[in-house]
């Protein structure tokens, strides 16, 4: 099936040159590495560094996402593969100015392994590093096993609002623990509809049946946990909205933060029809928006049609990060 | 196939309900219809009002556009379907603050017929109207037939210039003038690689052959022009980037806006990869890009693979107007 690129292992590099050729002003390539991307304008002596590293075809997240208040350097991987542990040392090289680095990992195998890796990596190197293991897919684990859970969407509520913590100056330890505690109050449920075309085989990345709709698929495809009958939107969005609610819980008075993430192929047109029947489900529980919702494509798998559910239980110091201003290119709030 | 909505007669009302539920600092419906989508805080006496009417399944365009420095009113048709005119001229009567409105009309057979229609019952309800028929879609018609071109997503300079205009408070003839000078200096070329599905039948819109790109497609599947081997994009870009560049022609020393869309389906990463090209393009021309490049999925039609590239002759006035802020929900720069 057909893409709109050159040769497939070309294809990271150069999509990394459109980005800082598009965005000059706001991120550049690392001068030490040229898979490392940083913001334009690093930020001096006294701010801990945020740094992930991932691997692409889930775009805008996580290079997109670098910028004032978000991610000081990005590890970019290889299409479907964590970064290796070399590569993300270099970027929290990158992102180190003294104060020490929050290295954020997505909960997957390989992303763990090569992260904590890259973090011994730099300690060797002298940097301080604390790692940040990022959780919230409520179908991947019960919630008396939180941290074998994968990470998924819902996890951009921590580059948020940690990243506007460490634009402010706070120290490392704080970061960190900020970051567990947005984690730990954070949900996300998915539900698949069809497949994105892989760039490395050029073939659908999994089968599903017509009219029905997978809950619970991973961003890889990993296997959901239940299936539904396509048809009615609403019915599916009640569904996931109850078992999110139920996880954490949720109860009546609580402030969140709600995300509706479309995987690439799902219109804006159906997430806004989802966000409806959501807040609809929040609103009978009593639980209140603490602000706009996002609702867009965020985390992706290629063209892949389906879409998650997130929420943020929040304090009122998190929603005041929240609402601080950022400037990730591709980060549309 | 499968799309994540209830009923489709309902599809268009409850996107709206998200919409304006989402944002509701942004946006609401106006009470005199509720498919007419306003700005929540509507200007006083003396501000021009900018509206569309389109047909919806293209979104964001139009409605996530709705905003501070953007359009003033939509009104917001049947999926793929052009509003009736007694819709339209309720959008211009939401618009209007007796300064007149301004009609931005998308150069499609069935929205200019009901947008002039609708202008016209607005004139006789005592509204000063003008009517901007937009197009810039270089394949429907060679340049000595301009107004026979379809409007395509390089109409996208015009909202943005225009609108910042208009909230600066300048008149409607200005407006409609300037307007024009955008559109004049825009051209529109787009490629077209996989369909979208249908809502209303739930097919794909249109059959291409696997490994072919057609190139001059228009967005509800209109005939390509061209067609080329879907192997390496930077050949395609080329071409097609030629064909632009020769159109108007742009000139060393040009400063441009330049835009590269994605129709739903196409990923960032391939928007990037083909933006790197683009730029590449330009840059051999020696034209000057006057500001960062909008590339991402702003004029979509559902999840549809392919993309367009336009490019717009800016003079600094222009320009000053492109960087104003806007505050529409779903248009990102």
């Amino acid at each position: 099936m057909k893409k709109m690129l050159n040769k497939v292992e070309e294809a990271v590099d150069e999509m990394i040159d459109g980005f800082v050729k598009a965005r000059p002003d706001h991120v550049k390539r690392w001068a030490g590495n040229p898979r490392v991307v940083v913001r334009a304008n690093q930020k001096g002596p006294g701010k801990v560094g945020l740094v992930i590293g991932n691997g692409s075809g889930h775009e805008p997240i996580a290079v997109g996402w670098v910028g004032d208040g978000m991610l000081d350097a990005n590890a970019v991987g290889d299409i479907f593969a964590a970064p290796p542990p070399e590569l993300i040392c270099d970027a929290i090289r990158a992102a180190d100015t003294g104060a020490g680095v929050l290295l954020l990992i997505s909960n997957h195998a390989g992303d763990v392994m090569n992260g904590e890796a890259g973090a011994d990596l730099a300690r060797e190197a002298g940097i301080e590093v604390e790692t940040l293991w990022m959780y919230d897919d409520i179908s991947s684990a019960p919630r008396d096993q939180l941290d074998r859970r994968r990470g998924g969407p819902g996890t951009t509520f921590i580059y948020k609002i940690v990243g506007a913590r460490a634009e402010q100056g706070a120290g490392l330890q704080e970061l960190k623990t900020l970051g567990e505690s947005v984690r730990d109050a954070t949900c996300t449920l998915a539900a698949s509809l069809t497949p994105g075309v892989s760039p490395l085989t050029r073939l659908p990345m999994f089968t599903l049946p017509e009219n029905e709709v997978f809950v619970g698929m991973g961003v890889h495809g990993e296997p959901g946990v239940a299936s539904m009958p396509a048809g009615v939107a609403d019915d599916i969005v009640a569904f996931m909205a109850g078992k999110i609610l139920d996880d954490l819980p949720f109860r009546q008075g609580d402030a969140v933060l709600a995300m509706v993430n479309g995987m690439g192929g799902t219109t804006l047109m159906e997430l806004l029809v989802i966000y409806r029947k959501f807040a609809e489900c929040l609103g009978e529980r009593g639980v209140e928006l603490a602000a706009d919702p996002l609702i867009g494509t965020y985390v992706t798998t290629q063209e892949m049609g389906g879409f998650s559910l997130s929420l943020c239980r929040v304090e009122p110091s998190m929603i005041a990060l929240w609402n601080e201003p950022q400037g990730a290119p591709f980060f549309a709030m």
